[in-house]
């Protein structure tokens, strides 16, 4: 039974993997397809949501199934439940790189951002990006130093939605309220995917090492 | 066993209300508190935030508990993880709640948002407290018809969302582009809050009857 449980622990970390890197690239696509204006990238994003949406619900299926079957206690049953929580925020980055792709599609052929904030969504979706790609690598390497930038990328993603803020709550914002909105609804879609990224990365190191990093057992 | 799982499961059942109860006051009075000005009620609802924090803290032990002691199968185990799922959203609509909050204490003498859109939050508030408090009925009457509006509910927010939207982008908006800011994240919180208030209580559904209303079995 010990061995049943880490064939299929394995199979659910490896599903899992395959999610961060599902959410990953939808969000890589649909910053460049909101930078560059690339309706038919941004449509891809939105076609392909629905893979991540039938992940998840693989990863759910097979965590029942350990749950069912294996009736793990203690460390194991808890890395399971972390599992589960790593699903849930992994389809919601998922819907959330869906929505920039949206955003880009509703503005197109016209540009959702103004030139002025380009660099700041730039990086966040660079940083963004990476936190999801580092929770695919400490599943895939076992390697949980992967994850040791989890905290300064997340920093500098609220720095960088910070400073948006002020860019455009400044009194000499020239591009109108209708682009203020957009701006101010893509910042917290890419603040809370990276939110999500670090809480699914820390997770994985959870999944692969039994310890939450920077957690009491409370948080899991 | 099988009785101590119905015990167990009462009791964890009892908490959810309890935290459907608390978000819902949360939001109810940060409505208050951001509608009417009203600094100290902002400040309440602030500092009671934890205490919801804290209350998923006590569910999510309870389920694991559950989990580790009874090994529940089938319909059974399927009910344990709506309740953590369940416990999971009621934390981010405290969450929600607390930004509302912040937002009213921060623009604080002035009010947080102008006449114009005063009447479509107050009416957001009031669906998304129903929906709230929906949940808690379902699981303190086991009726679950207390969760028929539910539907109707939802679709009422995202059609204030709407609306919302289309008197921002209107050219005459004359409150200038922090407000406009300020008012694009403030109805996000709001249809945020309702979407997972619709989740909860079609979960609390499930934990009271064993079947997920308007769902399959994948949904859950």
């Amino acid at each position: 039974m010990r061995e049943a449980y880490h064939v299929e622990l394995e199979n659910l970390a490896n599903n899992l993997a395959g999610m961060s890197s599902q959410v990953a690239d939808a969000m890589e696509r649909a910053t460049r397809a909101m930078l560059e204006v690339d309706l038919e990238l941004a449509e891809q994003v939105i076609s392909d949501d629905v893979k991540v949406d039938d992940a998840r619900a693989e990863c759910e299926e097979q965590a029942y199934a350990l749950l069912a079957l294996q009736a793990p206690v203690a460390t194991d049953l808890r890395t399971v439940l972390a599992a589960i929580h790593a699903a849930e925020s992994l389809e919601r980055m998922g819907d959330l790189a869906l929505h920039v792709a949206k955003a880009a599609r509703r503005r197109h052929p016209e540009p959702v951002l103004p030139d002025a904030v380009r660099s700041y969504f730039s990086e966040m979706g660079e940083v963004a990006v990476r936190l999801a790609r580092q929770a695919e690598q400490v599943i895939k390497t076992r390697d949980v130093d992967a994850a040791r930038t989890i905290e300064s990328d997340d920093d500098r993603v609220d720095d960088l939605h910070r400073h948006l803020f002020t860019v455009i709550m400044d009194k000499e914002w020239p591009h109108g309220v209708a682009s203020a909105v957009d701006v101010t609804l893509l910042g917290r879609f890419y603040e809370r995917y990276a939110d999500h990224a670090v809480s699914v990365a820390r997770r994985m190191v959870f999944v692969v090492t039994g310890k939450m990093p920077g957690y009491t057992s409370d948080d899991i």
